[in-house]
């Protein structure tokens, strides 16, 4: 009989790297879920000592080694600070432990994580399409997992019942659909849904466009089309680059459509304009749906 | 002394010509301000009906000579409606009475305007930046008004008392900001504040990145983004069509925006993509706090 997912995590030990706004929100969570123990690691005492206050951590520490029990390892940092910690601490987890993460982009992860990575280890790389406005602990909360898709980037490495496990965490988490794609497939994707809206909006932002006084002209339309121009710049700057061709060729593809709208507003074409807009309300409808 | 917004709106009799989302939210939030007297002209019966259940018209008809008593009226129909009851019906309006609209794209009203509207009536192009979704009576809101910004489209004929009139009417009705511009101003800044993000959502949908596993991997960047690319697609049609000249500078500003940005990230230049972001927030930031 297969494990039930809360069965699978009541009775594991939780090590979570990195408490901030997504590190934070998986200890809050996990917590109520009421798994057996729930450590956490991070540069900042402070964190640490509130973590703690807050119960949502039996025990956190700036001392990487307080993971050598943890059975499963949630790595909740950026990439780079992500591969700095496997290669200067790849000794202190426990033998056989689960490892996974929240990266944004994934194969240019693969060859660090084969890299140095313990062989008695598995690492899944994953993430849940999640998060909220802010950052830091303080802006971490149990329920930006409510509803939300769980992406789980599968490599050949990983072994079917770790799969599962993660599976099972994801729907503990509140997580509504689970989808197992390839570190290639997985930064085709995100490039689209996610890289191209952050890149879209910086550039409609940028546009010579905007004007002082024309700020009295908006509605929800451009506030909506602007939101995530203000993000972490260095971040993305990161995330983009770590990206690239995936997210050009996106542009490209992006640029081809809108060089269609523009031919049909330039030659005055009513009729292929109303197309192109139906076309796209129908597309969306039908996409929104499809994820429900 | 100058005359209030609640003192001037309070004493006179309103008219408002279709009972649409915008219409009926007009007519709702009239009532709540307590003016004089409420009349309603819908091509519907059924909406006659409703709107003089509800209350919110103190009479509502499909023939317009129920207009003639109205001191101020309110035309909420697309732009093509409106030119024809102009044209039709503009024997019926009360001397002097002063008209104003809610068309979304100015500059091309404007010969009609002058050609169908009598010499002792003033007709003072405006809109809300407001509404909501759906459409029709049965969607329409007292509060969509509130907090909004209101433009008033200023033509050389509008006299100086009438013009404060508006303004009195948009601080009634809740509005936060007025204000005043000429007829290009408006088209042109409306271009880049509303077509625009319609365009960019359209564009972003009909583009081949949209495969059917991807829609797993959407959160709010995405929706977001492509929030109004489900649209009323005969009115954004003619809308667009109708701003055709503003619509396409816009869409090469934007496109020599998205540009920069793809070459800072084709040549791999970090600092280039850090400085257009970290420009991106600050703008944003800059531009939103300006309209507060």
């Amino acid at each position: 009989m297969e494990q039930g997912s809360s069965e699978f995590n009541r009775h594991r030990i939780f090590g979570i790297i990195g408490m901030g706004l997504m590190g934070g929100s998986y200890a809050k969570r996990l917590r109520q879920i009421g798994v057996q123990e729930i450590i956490g690691v991070d540069i900042s005492a402070q964190v640490c000592v509130q973590a703690e206050k807050d119960g949502c951590v039996d025990r956190a520490s700036t001392d990487p080694r307080i993971l050598r029990r943890a059975e499963v390892v949630i790595f909740c940092l950026p990439a780079a600070a992500m591969v700095s910690f496997l290669r200067q601490y790849g000794a202190v987890f426990r033998a056989h432990a689960l490892l996974t993460d929240i990266t944004g982009i994934k194969e240019p992860l693969v060859p660090a994580v084969r890299q140095y990575v313990r062989a008695d280890l598995d690492f899944i790389l994953a993430h849940p399409m999640a998060g909220r406005e802010g950052s830091g602990y303080a802006a971490s909360r149990a329920d930006i997992f409510d509803g939300a898709n769980y992406i789980i980037v599968r490599r050949e490495e990983n072994t079917a019942a770790h799969l599962r496990d993660i599976g099972h965490l994801a729907r503990a988490l509140g997580c509504a659909h689970i989808v197992t794609v390839t570190p290639a497939v997985h930064d085709r994707y995100i490039a689209y849904t996610s890289n191209l809206p952050h890149i879209l909006a910086v550039a409609l932002v940028n546009s010579a466009g905007l004007h002082r006084r024309a700020a009295y002209f908006t509605a929800g339309s451009f506030r909506d089309a602007s939101r995530v121009a203000d993000i972490n710049a260095p971040l993305w700057t990161r995330l983009l680059l770590a990206n690239k061709e995936n997210v050009l060729h996106e542009i490209s593809s992006f640029q081809a459509s809108l060089q269609g709208l523009t031919q049909a507003l330039r030659d005055g074409d009513e009729d292929a304009l109303l197309t192109l807009l139906e076309k796209a309300g129908q597309r969306r409808r039908e996409w929104l749906h499809e994820r429900n």
